[in-house]
C-alpha cells in the first residue's frame, strides 16, 4: 500500500492510498478517514460505496462526513468504483458502463471478467488490506452508499449478513436487473442468465430469501433518476412482502447529488454508530437517531 | 442575472448564478445559499472570497458551510476570484497571476485594467445585484476568505468598515506586497507606485491608519506557505502596535487546503453570526463561540 497524501481534518487524518489488486488486476486508489479516537484504541468502521463515474474522490471532498464520523469515532473507507488503467477494457461514452460504473459485481463475460470483478475486491481484499493497516475493528462493519453504491451496499449486506451490523443507502438502485439504468450493464458484465442477475439485484435477493436485519433508505423527491433508475417503491413492496423492515424517507425537493447526501449525512452516521456500538464500546454518545428536515418515514 | 443551478441543502437553496460585470468586462459566475429561514424574512450576509486558483465552486463543493449557515440563518455569497473568458488577458502557467488570481485590486496597469478590477466588482456590483436578487439583510454584511480570499476580506474590511460589522481569515496573506507569493501579481496588476501597494495591503493599511474593529485569522501550523506568502506574524506584530484586537489561531498539524478550511468553518460561521445579530433579529441562537479542536490563541 502506498500512500499518495493524509490531511489532518476535523481532528483525525484523510488519507488517500493506493494498492495493487489482484481481484481487478490493476492499481486500485481509495480513502480513508481515521478519527482522533484511533490514538488510542480500534474503531468501527463504515464502508461508502459510491455511485456511477465517481472515483473516490467525490464524497471525501463533498459528503461532509468527516465532523460528524470525528464525533462518533468512526472509520469511513471509501473505495472507486471501478477497476482504472488503460489496460482496462471501457466504453468511454458511456457513463453506465465500464470505468466508473463497476456495479460491485463480480463479472464473467470476456473481456471486463479480468477486471471487472469489484464485488470480490469489496467484500475480500480491500477488507483484509484495511485490517492489516488500519485502527480498524473488523468485528464492527458497516456499509452504506449512493446510486449505484447503494445498490452496492444493499446487496452486499443481504450476501454477508454475518459480516456487517448496519446498511443503510441514500437513492439506491434497488431493481438493478430491471432498470434501464443498470440493465445493460449487467448483460455486458454477467451475460444473459438471470439467475446471476438476481445474485446482484437487491429485490431479487431478498425475494429469493436473503435477509438483513433492516434497512435505512433515504431518497430525494425531486430526484430525476426516481421512477426507472432508482425504483425504491419496488424495494418497499419487496421488503414489506418479506417482512424485512426498511426504513423510507421521500425527501421532498432534494435531488441526486451530494446537496442531498450531504444534508442527510449526519443521520446515516448516527444510525450506524448506533449499531456499530457493542460488546467492545458503548457508543452511546452517538445519541439518539435524529430524522433530518422534513423527513418522512415510508410514504412511498 | 441567470440562474445556472439551483439545489435544495440543509432545507435552503444552494444556487449558482452568472451576471454580466461592467467592473470585470465580462460575465461572472457566482454561488449564493440562501438558508430556509429567509421564507420568512431577510438575513444576514456573509461573503467568502476563495484563493488563488479557485471559482466560486471549491468553497461550494469543499467549504462544508451549509449546515451551520443553515441553522444560523445566514446568507452566504461565494465570487469568482478573477474576471473569466477568452478575451481576459492572461499567464496560462503561472498560478499566482491571472485567471483566478485577480487578488481583489483593481489593476490599473494595462492590459490588465480592462478586466482585472476585481475590488470594484466585490465592493460595489455584486452587493448591488445580491441586495436586488436575494433576501439579504445589507445592513448586516460580513466577510471572510481563504489565502488570497483572507487577503481580500481583510483589505476590504478595513477599506469599508462601515460596510461589514465583522471580518475572518483562514490562512490570509497578511503583508502581500513584500510576500513572494503576491508582490509580482501587484506589480503587473498595479505598476511601480507603493503607495497603491499599500492600499491592497492589510499591514500597510493598519500601518496607514485604517481601522476594524477585531479580526478573526485561523492559520494552520503545517501550511507550507506560511513563512513567505502568508506571513501572520506580521500581522500580528502591525495589529498589536496599532492597538487593533486579533485573534490568531494556530491550528498544530493543519494545513493549506480545505481540510483545513472545513474543520474550522463552524467557529468561523458562529463568530460572523453572533457579530450580525442586532437591531434588525435576535441572532443569540448563534450560541457562544467555540473553539475548534486544539485551537490556541497569539501562539505565533
Amino acid at each position: 500500500m502506498k500512500t499518495i497524501s493524509t490531511d489532518k481534518c476535523y481532528g483525525g487524518t484523510q488519507g488517500v492510498y493506493v494498492s495493487r489488486s489482484d481481484a481487478c488486476d490493476c492499481d486500485m486508489t481509495f480513502a480513508v478517514f481515521v478519527p482522533p479516537q484511533a490514538a488510542e484504541r480500534k474503531l468501527p468502521v463504515l464502508w461508502y460505496l459510491s455511485g456511477l463515474t465517481c472515483t473516490h474522490a467525490n464524497v471525501m471532498e463533498k459528503g461532509e462526513y468527516r465532523r460528524l464520523a470525528a464525533e462518533l469515532g468512526l472509520v469511513i473507507v471509501c473505495p472507486d468504483t471501478s477497476p482504472r488503467g488503460d489496460h482496462v477494457p471501457d466504453e468511454p461514452d458511456n457513463w453506465q458502463f465500464g470505468k466508473g460504473a463497476g456495479f460491485y459485481v463480480d463479472a464473467i463475460e470476456p473481456p471486463f471478467s479480468t477486471n471487472y470483478r469489484m464485488y470480490s475486491y469489496i467484500v475480500e481484499e480491500l477488507p483484509k488490506l484495511v485490517a492489516a493497516e488500519f485502527p480498524a475493528d473488523m468485528t464492527r462493519q458497516g456499509i452504506f452508499g449512493h446510486s449505484m453504491g447503494g445498490h452496492g451496499a444493499i446487496t452486499i449486506a443481504l450476501k454477508n449478513p454475518e459480516r456487517f451490523r448496519s446498511c443503510s443507502a441514500f437513492a439506491p438502485i434497488c431493481h438493478p436487473s430491471v432498470s434501464g439504468w443498470s440493465r445493460p450493464a449487467f448483460e455486458k458484465y454477467l451475460g444473459s442468465n438471470k439467475a446471476v442477475w438476481r445474485s446482484y439485484d437487491a429485490c431479487a435477493l431478498i425475494e429469493d430469501g436473503r435477509r438483513f436485519p433492516e434497512f435505512f433508505v433515504d431518497q430525494g423527491g425531486s430526484d430525476a433518476f426516481l421512477a426507472d433508475g432508482l425504483r425504491p417503491a419496488e424495494l418497499k413492496a419487496v421488503c414489506a412482502a418479506a417482512g424485512v423492515k426498511l426504513t423510507l424517507r421521500m425527501q421532498e425537493g432534494y435531488g441526486h447529488s451530494y446537496f442531498f447526501i450531504s444534508t442527510f449525512m449526519d443521520d446515516h452516521l448516527r444510525w450506524h454508530a448506533e449499531r456499530l456500538a457493542g460488546e467492545v464500546e458503548d457508543c452511546s454518545s452517538a445519541g439518539a437517531f435524529r430524522s433530518g428536515p422534513g423527513g418522512k418515514e415510508n410514504i412511498l
